[in-house]
């Protein structure tokens, strides 16, 4: 199998994707060309850097097509009739039934790799764009059987050298691992929080932490989300069926009394075990850190204080988390670091004067 | 109605909120004496100051049950019988069944004032008892019809002056809102977590920040939570009850099609009007924050730098959430704060040399 290396790319739609893509690819000097029919976004990546607002010099090696969902097919589509030797990719979010609307149209597929680069949440549009936006990131790459593998290399190759990490699956496995590990936890979300609404407010005030974790992804756009679940309907409803029945056996345990008890730990029990698969923040696989919690005052400059003295000890925190107390401004900080480190930030933070709990 | 101030208490369980109540109260210059079968418990929080491990002087002004909840039904009773004239409270967490089981055994229930103190998570036994433990917590009142008025304002005044934040509700809408606001979260959480099984390595690295945030409380002891939820079995099967049909909805507008497709868009809108009722972190209701992200690299002492840098702006940061990508130390540092303040902190990093994103 012969590997080109990617040198040209034609990218079709200059949104944050788009344009943070035309970015990493320019710093690595890959040329790019970017097209869009929206006058206003293209200008603004062409004026970022992000590529030329030209037809490319022939057929580029690759087309990326990083158009809204609704019209991806048809642009894939259009660009393997348009350039009938590049690689044709492109960063759908869902991918089965996609790949299923290009192969009705065309059979010419084995030129289309089908990717997904799990990127860019919090902004859009190309003023957000940025160079290193899929740095350390996960690109997932789901050729079907007709694929030529050859080609499949290229794209992985070109989205490692802009630093992501490649997941290569089936469409159907891909859409079936986002069903549960991105839309079932937002649509959770969202019906938990939906359920709140019979609480007057002195009710509501008797949650804690727990409550906002679970709620968190529930102010989210209800059209946009709508949108991404109709286009994973089937993995995404069966992954909530499996749930519904999940949540009815815990609902007949609890009605049926001391007799369901073990039914309800058994389900608490699987979620022990599936808390174990959720992916640390490095990525290798959940990693246990130790909780160091400081009681702090919620003032100006204390958070900074804090910080500067866990600076000052030399460990490393992996992560950070606020409870603050209802109804008064104090709050406790609790500070993850590698087991080992513990003891000493512990000790650190105390000589500092730091309120640091058992 | 005549409340005459708590001067004596006698606390029954000399755990983590036995214990710390004890330092609190004796802080305030209450006499306390503690009792408790574990010998050992006793001890430790005799040696932390919490109180005398004598029996009382006469009747207590107040006994205050803080044993575990299978046994606190028939320590209440005890109490009544055994101080005639003492007003007797308790902090267990789910208020309903405990009241019945009590009320079957006495009608002398006059002087039982049901209490909750929302306070506690972290860390358990006497020797991570802290005098400030319930300082700006929640603390549930949850009185009969029959409860005595004055005596459930005599125990209001006593928490208050711990610094707690005292919610007076029934017992029944007290057991609703924690089905909803806790006990839901939590077995969502496992359940969600425990749908991952099918899931292989690579697969479940296709998550992002959701699905940690949903599944952070899966991590927990099964027995305790069984024993948590069967106490409140019929509010949470209920709520259970009602997330299953909020579920089977969105479920059958995806299988729908395009029909659909407004059932599951109502159900998420359903889910942004919730997420405004969850308490902000100073417990006046939910606060929007502006967020300043900030890309950082998570090396010892970048942390630390950073929120020195925000300290010297002056800005009061009101939370902090810190997200790592996968397969790399690099991370994105969200800072809440304020939104009047959100331009002088992003001016102020971008000085000290950090990346702000827009």
């Amino acid at each position: 199998m012969t590997v080109s290396p990617i040198r040209s790319v034609l990218i079709i739609g200059s949104g944050l994707i788009g344009a943070s893509l035309g970015l990493a690819l320019r710093a690595r000097e890959v040329a790019v060309w970017l097209e869009d029919t929206r006058e206003e976004s293209l200008r603004i990546a062409v004026e970022r850097g992000a590529g030329l607002a030209e037809p490319p010099d022939g057929d580029p090696d690759l087309v990326l097509v990083a158009v809204p969902p609704a019209s991806a097919a048809l642009v894939i589509v259009n660009s393997l009739r348009r350039y009938l030797t590049s690689t044709v990719s492109d960063v759908a979010s869902t991918k089965a039934r996609l790949q299923r609307d290009v192969e009705a149209m065309t059979s010419d597929i084995d030129r289309f790799v089908p990717g997904h680069p799990l990127a860019g949440r919090e902004v859009s549009g190309p003023g957000a764009a940025r160079a290193d936006l899929f740095a350390d990131r996960v690109w997932a790459l789901t050729p079907s059987t007709r694929t030529d593998p050859a080609r499949t290399a290229g794209v992985a190759a070109l989205v490692e050298s802009l630093g992501a990490v490649v997941v290569q699956t089936s469409p159907e496995e891909h859409d079936r691992a986002v069903a549960l590990t991105s839309h079932t936890p937002q649509v959770v979300s969202s019906l938990v929080a939906a359920g709140l609404d019979p609480l007057g407010d002195a009710e509501v005030r008797l949650s804690g932490q727990g409550l906002r974790d679970v709620t968190r992804l529930a102010n989210s756009d209800p059209g946009l989300w709508t949108e991404i679940l109709t286009s994973n309907a089937e993995p995404v409803s069966d992954a909530l069926d499996l749930l519904i029945g999940r949540l009815a056996s815990v609902r007949d345990g609890l009605r049926r009394g001391p007799d369901g008890s073990e039914a309800v730990r058994a389900e608490l029990t699987a979620g022990v075990a599936g808390a174990a698969k959720v992916p640390g923040k490095h990525g290798s696989g959940p990693v246990q850190y130790a909780v160091v919690p400081v009681l702090i005052a919620d003032r100006p400059g204390e958070l900074g204080r804090l910080f500067a003295a866990a600076a000052s000890t030399g460990v490393n925190l992996e992560d950070v988390r606020i409870e603050h107390a209802q109804g008064r401004p104090t709050g406790l900080v609790e500070l993850e670091v590698e087991p080992a480190s513990s003891g000493r930030l512990a000790e650190g933070l105390r000589a500092g004067g730091f309120d640091v709990r058992d």
